[in-house]
């Protein structure tokens, strides 16, 4: 398998590339639109042919390439089901296989950070790694304010849907303020503040106190990316 | 084995751990001082015994944890025969093996950015990938215009040490400005714009002609990695 990770500094976003070796067909989870030039430039220098291109959720931090790569590249963008964004051409549900080449990610439906997110998994058999957009992060956990969002659902999500996967799977979170680019699942069971040896009402009450600013860009970002980034 | 790869967005500095997954004992190659905090949380949380800290060269865009982890978790610290760094304690020289656990690095000594760099190949027996400091860096090079740097060595480092590794070895540089996180020795030997299909003499005329200013933390960080961080 081909694996690359990308970061946007400007928005603290991670982008993943996979590809199958063999048929170098691929695959792009949360590309962002500044970066477009990055990635057909990875995808023509690996002689890649993208197919597929997916947004975990409707950012509210960043506008989407899923547009601009599908104008450019001919790929289906995929999202879940619940999202409003009519520009997507494949909308999948709880337990669907997205299937690239034999390279096989299992959607799981994860609200909490909005109320249609979707987490994928990679290698569902035997889980490799799972790609969690916002709802799970790297000692941290998406916010619940806005977009749907529910700090009762992103509970339920993370305990019953991600936490349930092998301790050894790899987390790759849409976003990292610090500079970490991966975690496991058991790190983050055993490690994660807002979630090691807590409760649920514990977790509720830490994301209703939370009293973050709407991010900078939500009014440009969640429109635009509703019209796939080209609007 | 366990990998993480940390990201200092003040330098744009990428910075290794590695450990075994049976024995807890690992390594760390170019750390940050800013950064040395999630270093120890990451080494705790994972449940770690950090044994070795390896610098490729003397940075001069920001300064080492080398001193700081070895202060806190009585680490080795390593660098190549040539530094003048005296802090160090460990001076490997060319093809010599740093050894974790039964997690192997060789160091092939790869001048050019400085005339002291030192590259580390894990699991040389059949190349996983390859840790290159500043020398090669991701579709670019380190510059080669100060610390006893030259284009000419810089080209015979590449050539002759780094592009004679299997095609398919990981390439995890110190740095990137552009937020892409690895490479591979084939994907730089075709798509690299200052190597391939270049020849020695375009090299060495496109490194002359780069006219960068020195980096903003050069005077400070110099010296103070002279002294492992800590002076």
């Amino acid at each position: 398998m081909i694996f690359r990770q990308f970061f946007d500094s400007e928005s603290s976003t991670y982008t993943y590339l996979l590809a199958s070796a063999v048929g170098r067909e691929a695959l792009i989870i949360d590309p962002v639109k500044e970066r477009l030039a990055h990635y057909l430039q990875a995808i023509e220098d690996l002689d890649l042919k993208l197919v597929k291109a997916i947004d975990t959720h409707t950012h509210a931090d960043h506008v989407t390439a899923l547009g601009d790569l599908r104008e450019s590249l001919g790929c289906v963008t995929v999202m879940g089901e619940y999202t409003k964004a009519e520009c997507v051409s494949m909308h999948v549900t709880e337990g669907e296989i997205v299937d690239v080449d034999g390279l096989r990610l299992q959607a799981l439906y994860t609200p909490g950070h909005t109320n249609e997110s979707f987490s994928f998994v990679l290698k569902p058999q035997s889980p490799e790694a799972v790609f969690t957009g916002d709802v799970l992060l790297i000692r941290g956990t998406g916010r619940t304010d806005f977009q749907g969002g529910s700090a009762d659902r992103s509970w339920d999500s993370i305990v019953n849907k991600l936490f349930v996967l092998p301790d050894e799977t790899t987390l790759y979170p849409a976003h990292d303020y610090k500079g970490w680019t991966a975690s496991s699942i058991g790190e983050e069971k055993r490690h994660n503040p807002r979630l090691a040896g807590k409760t649920r009402d514990e977790y509720v009450r830490i994301m209703e106190n939370l009293n973050l600013p709407n991010p900078k860009m939500m009014d440009v970002a969640v429109p635009a990316n509703l019209a796939c980034g080209q609007e």
